[in-house]
């Protein structure tokens, strides 16, 4: 099965040795390597019912892949821990392996090492690897007040299709399929990443535990506020308003605003730039850095518990 | 908990972005980094009631860190993720940092970056990178016959270590106590793995599966017999046979050879040099390499029954 997978990995030229000894070795031209690590475990990360081997797969790597390219990045390797059930059937687990190689590829990456084990539940470990090209990488601690605030990339997507898969709705005909696909195969701007590098963005974060949370922890890491107007936020092209809403009728009407300041899962990136940038077409200002601390949305705080505070601004 | 976890782990020179971002920027000064992953689970991999939290972190990193020095390379920075149960003591979780990080110390190396998660069982899934010094990589491919098989570190012990404690017999007062602690806390050469690098090693393999096994291994990846002698292998320093013996007869009079062979865990590096190299005492030869195909001690074979193969030389 192993040898299987490794089929399913074609190396780049970026592998110097790949699967199948002790390590991998992986080039990393620019004397730097950018890494990052993160565990899915089912039933917590995901559900088998609800997506595919394939879109697991795509979704393991999908964050990790995400995470190399907020630091200003190009990914150049995966590798991945993958521990199942003796009962897993083969070719899911092959399924698993073409959804991460797909995924890979399409960051421009290839699967490097990893390792198998057996587990009462399927966990998979994944690693991306990075290469910076000479660039400064971007962190979460130099946006300055002036800056503006900008993203590449949806918000909102992945959330309202959980929302509709949770509430047993797939949405077949309604033309918000879309919404649930983003759940189940986050689609993130992986290049977006060096060319905001590029540009010069004094900070960058991938969108993971919602859009109000991570630029918290730009905030914080700045040490700065982060004032986001709704207006630029809840329009094309981060958001498409019309089948949010639609989404939220079908859920009794609920608001569909927190999917859009919470909702964590699809890996837009976040960053900011010097005021004056000439910013490319796929980068939407939605707000600017001032003095302060925290995150306002039309000059309030938006709680932890999904609402307004009126108090705390 | 992630910021007491995080003072655990403080950042040497090679990490140039740590905890706290996307991901982390490593140094890779030889414009190619060496890169290994797998994943511990509780109860096929460890026992919370028989190895202690710093005992758990200490062998999942050095598992991984071994690996980086059967390349020959040096490590530089481990990532991890952790998940386990809510009701773990925040102890536990921060005594298992302080094994990681000590391990992580010792073989040279930074922890840069990792995941927390929840699950029902402890897991930790470790990648460790390393840098080659500008040397090339040994793999498993480039055994020629008429090289000398030489072994740095010991053979046996986590094995009968893992028999006493299976048996619960935890050898106090016996001075087979080693024996257990090889098995809780594996003590791998690291800095052989460079040094091999630099006499010209033509393969080596961090032995994790078993002697027997981990050089088939590297007989089949070089297209190579590799050819044993017990007298070489089972006499100090590789094992100390007089308390193997007396482990075995606590265990009813068992045959030690096994442990020898077919141990795992012990992390020896087995590496193939061309005959003449001037070896530094760290380094024991046990063997040749020749013409032909597997692995032969005293001219048999080791079957996977854990017997002799009359039948197949």
């Amino acid at each position: 099965m192993i040898a299987a997978i490794g089929e399913r990995f074609p190396g780049r030229a970026e592998l110097i040795v790949g699967i199948g000894d002790d390590a991998a070795v992986v080039r990393a031209a620019d004397g730097r390597v950018v890494a990052t690590t993160d565990m899915l475990i089912e039933g917590r990360h995901f559900r088998r019912e609800w997506s595919s081997a394939r879109d697991i797969g795509g979704k393991a790597a999908a964050r990790n892949l995400a995470d190399i390219a907020a630091m200003g990045a190009s990914p150049t390797a995966l590798l991945v821990s993958f521990a199942g059930p003796g009962t897993l059937e083969v070719a899911w687990v092959l399924e698993l392996a073409e959804g991460i190689a797909e995924e890979s590829a399409a960051a421009g990456a290839s699967v490097a090492g990893g390792d198998t084990s057996s587990a009462d539940l399927v966990m998979l470990a994944v690693t991306a690897l990075g290469d910076l090209g000479g660039r400064a990488p971007v962190t979460r601690r130099g946006a300055r007040p002036g800056d503006v605030v900008a993203l590449a990339g949806a918000l909102g997507r992945a959330a309202a299709g959980l929302a509709l898969l949770s509430a047993g709705l797939t949405a077949p005909g309604t033309g918000l399929e879309y919404l649930i696909r983003a759940h189940q195969r986050p689609d993130p701007p992986y290049d977006a990443g060096p060319q905001a590098a590029s540009l010069g963005a004094t900070s960058m974060i991938d969108i993971s535990d919602g859009l109000i949370a991570d630029l918290g922890h730009v905030a914080a890491g700045s040490e700065v506020r982060m004032e986001v107007e709704s207006a630029l936020l809840t329009a094309e092209p981060v958001v498409r308003p019309g089948s949010l809403a639609r989404a939220a009728a079908l859920l009794g009407g609920i608001d569909w605003l927190p999917w859009v300041l919470a909702g964590g899962d699809d890996h837009a990136l976040a960053a900011t730039f010097p005021p004056g940038t000439a910013l490319p077409g796929r980068w939407t200002i939605i707000g600017k850095v001032s003095r302060g601390d925290g995150v306002l949305v039309d000059g309030r705080r938006w709680n932890d518990a999904g609402g307004w505070d009126h108090f705390r601004t």
